[in-house]
């Protein structure tokens, strides 16, 4: 993506006339004194924060606003008892998809491009069975998709949350597989590989509705291991039409479960365990990658003098931060 | 269903001539001490199990036989060491959809086709939600799956544990749901009863491929919670092929969430957990009508003269066979 | 009850002469710099929360306050550094029973002896079993009792968390039963309304000594249940002493089992675990009514423009707030 | 209790006439193959076991049998098929109060009458509180409960699980607290003491209704920590009956919080959990002598070569039966 | 120790020069405006805490100071804006065991020195096994871990969690284990008495390297169970250097079996579970002691009118505060 | 090792003259009719069992036998009611070093010098940092602990469970760091390496004592992970006395860490928790290896026509035995 040429927030100073897009959350409809209508909101990107105030507002417009979302604004600032505000002329929902994402979140410091192509690779290489083949192309061709694909954090508080880090971790998973796989020939690593591929694109759905990383409502009603699994039979079933022979269902079925079951244990809200070594192979590659991830970051995190973490729950301890390699 | 014409096992004697379904288990390829195949194997119904043997056997008639599953066979009985066994001269396997079930597995003590229609009475005038009507009725109108779902046992070893066990429990559910819905004006009525005609539905595809109420392995390898919710995603695209608006993603979200959350916790399967007051409303009418039955029914299981019955896992304690009221 | 005539918190103004009820909290016995001693408290009730102060204070006076409880108080009110502030001149402690709670804490919105009157009506119409409609009887007639299960809330921070909670969510129950209970003839009816009418019995004990929905002592040493437990089993002493024959004992265990178990699971509190098909009944009708109405008043409770609540503990979830029926 | 002169199963030898009590067990109402009701049970003591005939036998002498119980029994013995059996010519249910309970279970090899009698020393020298040591005194001198608790066990398959387990261990206990408590002087050792003393009284119910060390009706359905609640609660009134001054409602809370916690935990059925130092101080010293017990009779039990033993569940761990002192 | 002679924190006034040491902690190495490093930290001991600030400061200086830590300081207090504050002129960080710990740490009220010889003299009268006393006596012996051992805590945020509190709970637990072992004549009264002994002097390594009662990195590393076992491997390997004959195998991990499942249970971090009558003795005669010190403390702690404490996490309960006993 | 001269169990036939090794076990001292005593026992190898009588036998003699173990015998088969027994002349206890542990387990498939030698090889080559290269050496240099390494099982009834498993995994595992450690270059290669080639060493020491795959008392009185720490901690004390600087305490604290947590969860045994990036490393690479193993030996092991294993605890789980890949 190109550079962004809109000014962050951290550098405004009053007077500003400004025409960009924020990150808007907490909107209210607030009454003046007088009885008229006004919004308060804090109006935000990756760098700071700032009030913001609508004086000339109506119902029509706050209704419009989401609880939390990108808004193109027109406005000036203004020092207001000592600190910066926005007043707001006017402003508008924007898509997601016009939005370039990493003003507002932590991004990844690898090149995405450089990234998907290289996961590109491995996947057109590696993966042999004709229907698996086909299917991971299909997945790789749907543009839409692909392009949440590579901007989806990998985790919401966790491992690889940021911009990009679903995509970094999947790559990461699928070179995993391909230097893991060949001490394992009883294996079936066409089955392993598209399923590191596909286990967590149920996650891109996500980013359609929501933002700044909180599940969408879909998300949360359904979770994104089903999500991914309507994914997969969606694509399949489209497949079929054109396909020269239909999906087998063994196989369907053997990757579905991967997918359903990566998370190990009904704890982690699996609504089956897995049950094939390959649906195995992928949780722990999958645990292997994001644990020696978030311990890493973790301690990269806290900057200070302290030889341990705090507590860190989803590791169920504190890491130690001192390194016996520098 | 006409009633049946077969012998059933329990009254065979020697010397019969044989043409009809049983329900064979645990073939075994033999060898005679000359050296020829044969096939060996347990032949039943609901009345008792023989023996089979077929000698002139081969691999491939072998290999066509299911572990667990039913065969027409053409034969004769004969007595050999004080035992009746059958002589198999042909045998192939049959469709589980033309066979009588209830020849071969209990049977609710309830009328199919009069709790069906009573089904489909209460869903036809309680459901007012044009969207969820139309899609209740189009699985009504689905006879394939309708006629699995009137046989499909409720549970495998536990509630509803026979044949139209699904179907009696449903049933009770909606009589339950119309009854006290009314108490909570509150809920979504439509959505709950659509949610309760459809939460186990993903039982039916048990039936397809095995028999004797055990899981199909689609069934364990994606669960049926997930086999559901593939089921009401795929009608729902058929439907809006043809319907006069989409069905709207809320409410097909909420139904889903319904279905994959009616278990009530992870520890149960849940890929999510109730969010929904009609959610909670599903799981907790459930749970009241399933337990229900399984005490009343386990109590009635065991006839000796003991105050309590053996500790029952389900539950999680025995329970006290002595009734206060006659 | 009547009316109140006194003065809410929320409407006071500085300079009022004030001769009624508070809330005292955290009293305080300090020392002025001139070495007297005076009191420092929060006076407050259901509209808002103010200091007071009172400045002849002794050691006596301090004892006799209940760490939080009800006080009547004269003194005035005065405006002190912005804030309004009651000078205490006397207050003395006043029973809770002389105490109009609903000036204190939130309250059903429904009609409290229209619904105890519904209550009296169903438990006479449809409890049939001499005995048990003699206890219930017998419960319903003891003045004292019923005032308090009439003020009681269900619960303290969960469901019908206000005054008249437990008498609505007990007549919900006892609705509840009567429309569900004729669907399972096999229950013993009679003893399932009874068991729903006394299962939260125990808790109006609770308010005998403390108050603002906290535990009292006993309460919290012994626990509701068997609270409720003893109570029934007194009430059924003092009724062998007149009634024509005993109460037999069968009959009596069965119905201290549906108390001691209702929460259904030790988890929760159980001694024992529901062992019989009514306490089963009991356990999910209970389970049923108290979740959607907190599913319901969580969804209320939160007024912001977000999709779904804060997480609920009791609940292991968030809620999500969208509705599918207005 | 006195020696006792009947015969012993395993002395029995052909064409005895027997009149004596027996424990019966699984008695069955058969017919003969002339169309004549006999029953069949088995007949036994602590020594062994043999079948039992009644060739008149009618409904109604079969109804008045206990699923198992104790029965005197006319008759004498004979040899069938090489066994020997009893040809039953009547017999009659007999009190639980009229057997001489070691001929049937296992027995504590302390004396029994000494053990109660150290008993009542320790808790007349050493409770000094009068409330407490009335109430101590009025269950020592309540002669049937007293008779019960000297022959309870003190738990049905785990530690002190003989006749007279319930007094050794209670015993055991009170000698711990006398010379434990002056360690802690901050503890009441009054309500320690009578803690100790009644923590386990309601196990004493157990043996009214039932037999060979299983839970009875009233025991399983509310549970032994509520029935010791009601023994105290309904002693305590009596008490006040007569005393010259109430029994304090503090301390009974206490006393009875003590009794209903020393599980110490929701798991083992607390309904509530330890909250007084007291409380805690039983716990832990009920524990204390209750698995030194179990640890040194399990490892007693198993008298093979085996340097372990089972796996103990209770426990959680097999013992190491290597002893480093002999 | 000698009584201590400086100037407490809380007695400090402003322009006194000071030459003693504190306790630093959040040292922050800083720019002033003109570009200059200072170090602003925390300076406390056991009465308070105020801001220091070292103006002539270094990366090399700043460097050297712990995290949290002991250093002697020279400096001058002065008054900056209305508060405290220590100009820093010189610090440099001292060992622990340069430390009067009590002035930094709450403390027991009873006397170390007394304790330490009642310890000695209990062990030395009581244990007979000649291994076990000379391994005991070794530990006695050694000066460096004595030392440790009489000021370490017995536990950073529970049961006597203040200098000293270690030797007074291994005290308590050898008075408690000479009056309870001669009730228990089969357990290994020697074995007992050892291992309650050095059950937990894996803790004193705890305070080598680190303070204020956190963990140390090895003792988080590896857990104080298992630095216990080395401790005690490497003692009896020094002893089998010179010991008439070798300490026994069997006794010898007998004992650390009773060190390393002390804590009962693998939630509470034990490598194995108690599988010995003495291991559960220790462990049980352990929590005794600790939970009536935390129980007694924590009541202790809170002053205020409130009857109950708040929830205590590792009593799973709040407490009740009023006591039967004054 | 040399192919075995033994005759197998399963090639026995009677009056055969016998002098090698039997595994005995189960030996009991018994008294013939005349009153002499003779001892009764199984004998056993991997291909088969038969019984043992040795008919002039002695207490002495008796005594000396293990539960469990490794015997000479000298003797002569018979035939004894149609089964073969073996007459017993002599037998002595014979060392486990003595044995060729194959005759009497399984035993990999692979070859166990060629695996030997190609992890000394990958350790070799690998382990740059010194101290670590040397201790890795130390063990690789210690012959009988070696030996044991190579023969032992690395589980006892789950994966790798045959002779030569422990050797198998901890190569597997090697092979595994190999390539997956370069792509993640942040990570202590050599710690992570040292780490996987020792976290199971503790379990060579259960082969010292006992047999047949169960547990030694040290093994289970400590623990295998205590164990290892054991080993190591001695190992490098003794690099110390001659090494030319000593090891780092934090390598050596690390490393143990990676020991004591491999495990993952206090739930398997674990002391502490992973708490550095190489712990989590060598814990999911152990879990992912060892996974792996189980489900495919677990799938060859059951040969019948089922579509799915039994249930198998340690995978919470059954397996899904159709593979996708032949």
């Amino acid at each position: 993506m190109p550079a962004s040429t809109r000014r962050p927030v951290a550098q405004l100073t009053p007077a500003e006339r400004i025409e960009q897009v924020f990150l808007i959350s907490q909107p209210q409809l607030r009454t003046t004194t007088r009885g008229d209508y006004y919004i308060a909101a804090f109006l935000s990107d990756s760098t700071g924060k700032l009030n913001g105030r609508m004086w000339q507002a109506s119902e029509a417009i706050f209704n419009a606003l989401p609880e939390e979302g990108f808004v193109f604004v027109k406005g000036r600032t203004e020092n207001y008892q000592g600190a910066l505000q926005m007043v707001i002329e006017s402003l508008r929902p924007v898509d997601i998809r016009e939005v370039n994402l990493e003003d507002f979140m932590p991004i990844t410091d690898k090149d995405i491009p450089a990234m998907f192509s290289r996961l590109r690779e491995i996947i057109t290489e590696e993966i042999k069975n004709p229907h698996l083949a086909r299917l991971a192309r299909a997945f790789l061709d749907e543009q839409d998709l692909m392009r949440l694909f590579q901007q989806a954090p990998a985790a919401i508080t966790l491992h690889h949350a940021y911009i990009g880090g679903l995509l970094e971790h999947t790559l990461a998973l699928l070179e995993l597989g391909r230097v893991v796989l060949p001490l394992y020939p009883q294996l079936d690593a066409d089955l392993v590989l598209t399923g590191l591929f596909l286990h967590d694109i149920g996650k891109t759905s996500e980013l359609d509705y929501d933002l700044s990383f909180k599940y969408s409502d879909q998300g949360r009603l359904i979770g994104h291991l089903v999500k991914a699994t309507l994914l997969i039979e969606d694509k399949i079933k489209k497949l079929d039409e054109s396909a020269p022979e239909p999906f087998p269902p063994l196989l369907k079925n053997c990757l579905i479960h991967i997918v359903l079951s990566h998370h190990g244990s009904r704890e982690f809200g699996c609504p089956v365990l897995p049950s094939t070594p390959e649906a195995f192979a992928v949780h722990y590659l999958d645990n292997l990658d994001s644990k020696i991830n978030l311990t890493l970051s973790e301690i990269k995190k806290e900057t200070g003098n302290a030889r341990w973490t705090n507590f860190i729950n989803a590791l169920d301890s504190p890491l130690f931060k001192v390194r016996t390699k520098k």
